[in-house]
């Protein structure tokens, strides 16, 4: 089918989304049947207001530019779309002969893609969509793994081997030191960290799931133990742990100062302060990478990098083919080595459906992951990139929006 | 004078403390007045126990990867002596025939440097005494800037760049983000992050230093109005700010929740909540890099590194030329070119002294730096290393105790 194609991004960013975005816009461009390549700026907010950008203008120095940037190029944007307003969007995608349509993003976003698919379909306007994958969450459904994940576990691995040989140091500080990742509901990123063990720095960790219900008690009891038998220990806690009742552990740390304003804190934040005053003589300390960890460029995965391109380029073979309605998936192939195929998927089978982390690959009573996790996650993490530097620091020279 | 030496490790390590350790080594096992060379096993822990290790007999691979690994290869400690154990220290290298004793470590290690130099005068023990500089915090004085600083200011500047590039991707958030620095009494490294502005982001930046008197209502304004200008804004927030009248915001946040319990919370955590109840419809996140500020090899400057190694080697040659109950110092050239000159001062000059980052080059109204200090910190960052890496992470993997 002839005629234009429009890419957005969407929900938050990774280290890695920008090679997505250029795997499309290359593969795009060498397709006759491809007129123009459209970028929307701000995700549902340049597909809501008709706010779209001419990508082939931009020059070749200027489109490599976008494998070593991070954060989303295009602009994302956070907004609950109403089904009149999907039904704008197919209208401008209409009026502007859009036949390819590719949206980067997570569970939520594939959602939404669905939409716009059922919308098209509904209105007998020939349009293809295609979802690309993306989440540092590594929670969508269908897929061995999501672009993204792989530079945010290796960023977090990373940053524990770095602090674990700073606590070695300074050894037997009585200072237990808390991490927070992300992951609201799944332990993918927090389970990461157990990578930082690889040099056998001796510093104990303690990793805590969302899918594994906290108990205040034994987390004492185990943070306790840790600090006797090697005088350290490295607390890793996903943002989103929850108790056997299936609260949010950080809505717990919802105190009231002496004038009753709120308090918010993050579970980290809870937890050393439950050490502290629970904790027989011991103190505690926390490190929040937020957002960093789904920015750090430095960090990201070779393999991660040219899988997030690879998913983009095989958007587009998916749609030329014909294949509608559908998000690209990373089929892992069987070992010895590691690879992996490029199918498709219905959107419908991951619309808002989260892949949560397998219990077997976890015990829940030493708080840390089994063999299978390291063989899952190992390949995922392997690689560098060199990013272009200038003055010192990396140069993120070129951006969209 | 002939001899054994004695090397020491002191307070919290840099990722680049190793590569002063590595010039000592190097420097002593060529030369022929000097006949074993001894490392302390955890600082001032290993002078007290005579707890000496043989570092002539590592090969010759295993100290160069020390060029490599952040932390403090040798262990560190924090202890306060009393002049009896420094009597018993200098008792100790005396019956160890220690002639040369190098102590890596910040204002007040040199400190302890100086009193263990005048307890061996007093003695009448032949002792050269000298101390190679090493903060993060930069607040040593005498010296242009210390080994450590460069590559912690680097590590701050890179998380600044890359997650303004994420702020981007996701503009009119109404989100506030805070990112907490080190530096108890001096704002150098909050000043650093002016350096991931470089890129022109757009993300408008207020920086908080101790040096400066913090006020909750101009900070409330200061930030609502970058808000209304900008769609965001980053805030660097010091650990050790103070009000007017000299206390520590920190120490405000400590609060009761409802069963009386302390809350103990940063700087950041308390700022957060000051925009999150107070800030007109705006919200916070914070950012928290704790100890991995001082410990990320990666981000390690290359100029940093190579300082830090040559001063550890101008450590020996100032003992070898008889200097004695002296630091080392660097002390940059005059332009065009930067370059440094290594010097000496006596220990007691810099003893317990800090250096405050100079107000001339802080604006108070906008909350930035001034040109000024960018032309001092950029040569600090420049240049990059290539760390050897293991499946995917850093091979860090030789440490001494």
């Amino acid at each position: 089918m002839t005629g234009n194609c429009l890419i957005a991004q969407s929900g938050g960013p990774t280290a890695v989304i920008n090679n997505s975005l250029y795997g499309i816009i290359e593969e795009s461009l060498q397709s006759p049947q491809i007129q123009k390549v459209y970028g929307a700026r701000r995700g549902v907010y340049g597909l809501l207001n008709q706010d779209y950008i001419d990508l082939g203008q931009l020059s070749k120095p200027q489109l490599e530019m976008l494998r070593m940037t991070p954060g989303a190029a295009l602009g994302s944007w956070r907004y609950k779309l109403s089904t009149h307003e999907i039904e704008i969007i197919v209208a401008h995608m209409q009026a502007n002969d859009i036949r390819y349509f590719y949206y980067i993003g997570g569970n939520g976003s594939m959602h939404v893609a669905h939409l716009i698919h059922q919308a098209a379909q509904k209105k007998g306007y020939e349009l293809n969509v295609i979802g690309v994958p993306k989440t540092v969450d590594n929670d969508l459904t269908q897929t061995d793994h999501s672009p993204g994940f792989g530079s945010a576990a290796k960023f977090l691995a990373t940053s524990i081997l770095d602090m674990s040989m700073d606590i070695m140091s300074l050894p037997k500080s009585n200072r237990i030191t808390i991490v927070e990742t992300m992951g609201r509901n799944t332990g993918w990123l927090a389970a990461s960290c157990a990578l930082g063990m690889q040099q056998e720095t001796g510093i104990p960790l303690l990793i805590y799931i969302p899918e594994s219900p906290f108990c205040e008690e034994k987390f004492l009891r185990d943070v306790q133990k840790k600090y006797e038998q090697h005088g350290s220990a490295l607390v890793i806690v996903s943002e989103g742990i929850r108790d056997g009742a299936g609260r949010l552990i950080a809505d717990s740390a919802l105190v009231r100062d002496a004038v009753g304003r709120p308090q918010l804190g993050g579970v980290a934040g809870y937890l050393k302060d439950v050490i502290t005053t629970q904790g027989a003589g011991l103190s505690a300390r926390y490190i929040l990478p937020s957002i960093w960890q789904r920015s750090g460029m430095m960090f990201s995965s070779g393999v991660d990098v040219e899988e997030a391109y690879l998913a983009g380029k095989h958007a587009c073979y998916h749609a030329k083919q014909g294949i509608n309605g559908a998000m690209v998936t990373l089929q892992r192939k069987k070992r010895p080595f590691y690879a992996v195929e490029y199918g498709s998927v219905p959107l419908k089978e991951v619309a808002g459906k989260e892949k949560l982390f397998p219990l077997e690959w976890y015990d829940a009573d030493s708080h840390f992951v089994k063999a299978e996790f390291f063989d899952y996650i190992y390949p995922l993490i392997q690689g560098e990139v060199s990013i272009p530097m200038k003055n010192g620091l990396p140069a993120y020279q070129y951006f969209i929006s």
